[in-house]
Parts: C-alpha cells; structure tokens; sequence
C-alpha cells in the first residue's frame, strides 16, 4: 500500500443540520457495496478523504456538503 | 492495481431532487455496461468518482450535478 | 493496460433536452468505428470520458454538451 | 502503443450548422493523407481528439468550431 | 513509511468556541474507527493534517473550521 | 517513435477566407523543406500540429489564424 | 531520513498576544502524544513547520495565527 | 534524437508586410551561422518553432511579429 | 546530504525594529532544541531558510516579519 | 548534449532601431568570453535563446528589447 | 554536486542607500557561521543566491532589499 | 555537466545609464570571489543568467536592472 496515494486524495467537508446525517463510503472496485457508515448527530463537522477503499460517499439527512465544485445542502427543500 | 490513479481521479456531485434518481456507472472497456446502478432518494447527494471501472456516469430522474464544466440540472423541464 | 491513463482522461457532460438523444462512441487507432451508442431520454445526464478505446464522441438529437472549450447545444436551430 | 498519450492529446469541438460536414482527419507521419471522414448533420455535435493517427483536421462545410486558441465558424461568409 | 507522504498531506484549522470540542481522528483502511480523539477548551486551536493513519476527521461542539473549500462552524444553531 | 510528443504538439487554427489557401508544412531537421501543402477552399478550417515531421507552418492566401501568440489574418491588407 | 520531505513541509505563524502562550506539537503515526511545547512571552513570533515527528499542532493561549486557509485568533473572545 | 524536445519547443508567428520578408534560422552549436532562409510574400505568415538546429532567428524586411514576450514589428519607422 | 533540499526550502525575512532581536532556530528532529540565536540590531534585515536543521523559528523583540502567509509585527503592542 | 535542455531555454527578443547593432552572445563556463557577435540593420528583428554556449548577451546600439521581466531600450537616452 | 540545485536557488536583490552596507552569508549546516561578508558601496545593486553553502543573509547598513515575500528598507527609521 | 542546469537558470536585465557600469559575476562555492567582470557603455544592455560559476552578481555604476522580484535603479540618488 502506497501512502502517498491516501494522502493526495481530495476531500469533501459536511455539517450535519440534524441528528442522525449518515455519511456512507462505497467500496472501490467491482462491486460497489457500502463499507462504512459514519453518523453524525446535529451540528457535528467530518471531513472526509477518498480513499483505497472508497470511491463514492452518499449522504443521507439534511447536511451542508463543500466540494471542490462548489457547496450544496442535501436536505428535503 | 495502482491505487493512485484511483484517487486522482475526478468526482462529480450529484443531490437528488426527487425520490429514485438513478445514478449508473457503465463500465471502461471494449464493451459499455452497465455495471452498477445507485438510487438517491430526494435530498440526498451522491459524491462519485471515476474509477477503474466507470468511465462514464449517467443520472436519471430530477438532480442538481456539480462537475468541473459547471453544473446543470437532469430534469423533465 | 496502465489505469492512470484511463482515469486522467478529460470528460465531457451531455444532458438530453428531447427523448433519444444519442451519445456514440468512435473507436480510437487506424479505424475510426461506431463502438458504442448510448441513448439518453429527455431530461438524462450522461458524463463520458474520453478513453482507451474512445477517441472521438459524437452527439445526435437535442442536447446541452459542456467541455473544457465551453458549452454549446446540439440541435435543429 | 502508451495508452497515456492517447489520453491527454487535446480536443476540439465541432458543431454543424448545415447537413453534410465534414470532420476529416489527416494522417500523422511523413505522409499526410486523409485517413478518417466522418459526415455530420445539421445540428449534430461532434468532439474529436487528435490522436497517434491524427495530427490534422479539416473542416468542410458550416460549422461552430471550438478550440483551445477561441472559436470561429467555418462557412462562405 | 515514506516521510514525504505526511508532509504534503493537507490540513484544517479548527479553534474552539467552547470548552470539551473534540477533533476525532478516524482510521484508514478497511476499518473505520476512531483512533485518536483530542480535547479542546474554548479559544484554542488545532491545526491537524490527513496522515497515514488518518483519513476522516470529525469534529464535535462548537468550533470554527478552516478548510481549502471555505469555512464553516459546527455548532447547533 | 515516441505518440507522446506528437500528442502534446501545440497546434494552431486556420480558416480560410478565400478559395486556394495553402497551408504549407516545412520538414524539421537540417534541411528545410516542403514536406507538405494542403489546400483550403473558402470557409474551410484546418487545425494542425506541430509533428515530428513539421517545424515551420507557412500559409499563403487569404486566412484568419489562431496561435497561442493571438490571433491574425493572413491577406494582402 | 529524506531531507527533502522534512523542507517541503507547509509552516504556520503564531504571534503570542500574551504571556504563556504554548504551541505543541503532537506526534505523528499510530499514536497521538504531545512530543513538544513551546512557550512564547507576549510579541514573540513562532513560525513551525509540519515535519516527520509533527502531524497537528495546538495552540494554547491568545495568539494570532497565520495559516494557509487564513489567520484567525486564539483567545476567549 | 528525442522528439519530445523538438515539439514542446516554442515558437514565433511572422506575417510578412512586404514581399521578400527573410525569416532567418541559425545554426544551433559552438558557430553560429545561417542554416536556412525562407521568403515571405506580402500578407503570407510562417509560424516557426525553435528546434535542434535553430537557436536564433533573424528577421529582415517589414512584419509584423507574434512572441512570447509581446508583438511587434520589423520594419523602417 | 541532498543539495536540493536545502535550495527549496522556503525561506522567511526579518526586520529588527530595535536592538537586540533575537532570531532563534530550533532543531529539526525527535528533540526541539535551540541551535542557533542570531541577534539583529535596530534596522537590520536577516532573511532565513528552513534547513535540514531548522524546522522552526523564533522571534523575540520588536520585528517586522513576512512570510508567504503574510507579514506582521513582533512587539509588545 | 541533451537538446531537451537547449529547446526549453528562455528567448529575448531585439529589433535594431539603427544600422548596426550587435548582439553578442558570451560564452558559459569558467571563462566568459565573446563566441558570436551578430549585426542588425535598422529595423531587423533577432529573437535569440540562451543556449549551450550562451549565459549573457549584450545588446550594442539603439534596439527595442522584449524579456520576461519586462521590455526596455538600449540607446543614449 | 549538482548544479541544478544551485540554479533553481531563490535570490534577493539588495541596493545600497550608503557606503558599508553589508551583505553577510551564514553558513548551512549544524553551525550556523559567517563564511562571506561583501561590502557595497552607496547606489551599488547585488543580487544574491541562496547556495550550497549560503542558508541565511544577513543585511547591515541602510539598503532596499526585494523579495518573493516583499520589498523593504533596512535603516535606522 | 548538466546542460539543463544552466538553461533553466534566471536571469536578470542590465541597461547602463552611464559608461563605465560593471556586472560583476561572484563565484560559487565556498569562496566567494570575483570571477568575471563586465563593463558596460552608456545605453548598453546585458542580459546575464546565473551559472554554475555565478551565484552573486554585482553592479557598479548608474543602471537600470530588471528581476523578477522588480525593477530598480542602482545610482546615487
């Protein structure tokens, strides 16, 4: 495993704007399945890189999301 | 495998805008296929990259898309 | 096959403004064949990466296409 | 063949205005002939890479061109 | 391990706006888990970089987060 | 022969204004000679190279250019 | 030890607006300690570098601090 | 002989204003002296790189004269 | 000992705005101690690299100083 | 002798204001002697790199001289 | 030794505004000495390199330095 | 020797305003040492890169010199 690879990978930064926002890593590679699932209560911050192991984060809740694209918020609205 | 390209590679942002969007990785190679098929419910926001696998992303039903191009609506309208 | 080269491949987005739209592939080397066709309905985003084996796209029916070079819209007018 | 250098050589768009342009791409090497004719119809979007086979391209009939030094419009006037 | 790979690592800015903010660090890898949480009183910063063993940071009471796709408060409001 | 230095070859814009335009391609290497003309009818546009085989580009006629150094016409005025 | 990863590192600025003021470095790898503290006196000014022993540095005390994503303060306020 | 440092070499846009324009190559290397001559009528442009063989060019007669460093022109007044 | 190293090493310039400025390195290493103290009278300029040696700096009394995140003052004020 | 390093080096750019100007190249290395001397007539245009042979050039008589570091003139005022 | 490291060295370009200014090059390494000083008089012009041997500068006596970080005056004021 | 070195070196711009101005080259290395000296008449311009050889450049006399860090005039005012 090549560290600098981990470490060069961009990252996404989400508030939560209520309890129980889940922010869920995909695996890399043929399958895509969930692999991890972190849960953030409201007003609660992650930071969050691609990694070796994830290829795609799905966020679930209403949160504020900044990319690198820009920022959106994922909620009903 | 070399994990670097997989984390150098782009990512889009993609916030449903209704339930059952679809978001379809179809696969790099001779043949283009489907190789797996993503559903957002409304508000939710999907972050994907391109990876070894998906050399292409298509998205069904109603979303917001933030890419590096600029950003657009999959919509009826 | 070296996959760093098939993830820092530019990408282009093509959102469909009419049923049956079609994004074709165009096969890279000495022959330049139809390899693959994707057909998007009204309202669909497809983001397609140039790649080993995609060397020109084409766009038939009416689109929005966003590249590096700027946007610009595929129809009768 | 590097799969690389097919992958970063630059891009262009074109865009017809008229039935019957044509994209025509010129062989690389001490021989410049045409290899490649592709025909568009009115409306049609084409994106064509230069590629290991590629190291020129003419374009007859009219159409919106998008470069990386601006675009123009290939027709009479 | 290769030193440059932690040294180029990106990293946030966090200060306190309350006293008990904690800075979780999550683990790299197959596991996700927290492998590090570090205390802040009210007023004091932390300045803290992805590394080797850190690919996830989440932050908990009300802070103000410095990050290279803008700035941001978690808090409850 | 390397494809990756034909690749990366900056490449300009012709357009010509008139019938019987020439775009002459001169050989790289210690002679200096034609290698090859190709000819523009009105309203064609031809985007070439640089190339293992061309270090000079001569254009004779009346035409609009485009280069990384601005843009210019080619006429008698 | 690479001398260059330890060079290339990114810097901070701290300026202490009171006496007392401690910035301490915390170890990078597996574990998390505190491996350095320094105090400043009021007007002192710290620049520190990340390096092979330091992955996240905290600050203590007022002080002004000068970072890549911006400066902030450090107090009570 | 490598290719790739032929074509990344830079290169200067002359349009001649006169007829008998002299765009003049000289030799690379311990001497210097003229190795080719080209003629420019009035109106015709020659884009011409720097290359294995050419480490300066002369310009003689009236033109205008695109670089890196800005535009002007060779000429009497 | 890499060359290289050192001659990129980023560097910070000082201005003493009394007599008595102390410009402090500390070492580089599992242990952060003081090496070198140069003192600056009123006026003075001392621009200073990080080394292999030199990982932090310390200013005490009355300074200018400016790095690339920005300039200030080092005084009592 | 790499040509790579002989294409990438920089080019100023002198066009004579009067009969006779002198471009002159000095050689590198220990010794810094005159290799080549070039003359201009009023109005000519030389573009000339640095090169193998070359570290410093010295511009005699009235000329416009273009840089990177900006354009000025050489001549008694 | 490689030269390419001296070459890509930053300098700094130091005016005297008196007689005696001083221009002081400490030494790289474990001790930190002064190994060259060198005097300018008033209206003199030195541009220096940081070096293989050089890792701070040290100024004396009323002189306008400019920097990458700035430009300013050491004097008394 | 590597050419590239000396090719990629900067290089600074040297206009006399008066006879008699030096460019006077120190040696690098751990002597520092006149190495060469170049006098320049009233309206004489010399472009000079640092070398291997040179690490220090000194002027003498009235000039107008141009860097990268800006332009000044070395004279007595």
């Amino acid at each position: 495993m090549s560290e600098h690879d981990d470490l060069v990978g961009d990252y996404i930064v989400v508030k939560a704007l209520e309890n129980g926002v889940n922010i869920i890593g995909l695996t890399r590679g043929r399958d895509t399945k969930f692999h991890h699932s972190e849960k953030l209560d409201k007003g609660e911050i992650m930071i969050a890189q691609f990694t070796q192991h994830t290829s795609a984060i799905k966020i679930r809740g209403r949160a504020e999301v900044l990319t690198k694209h820009g920022n959106l918020r994922s909620d009903e609205e």
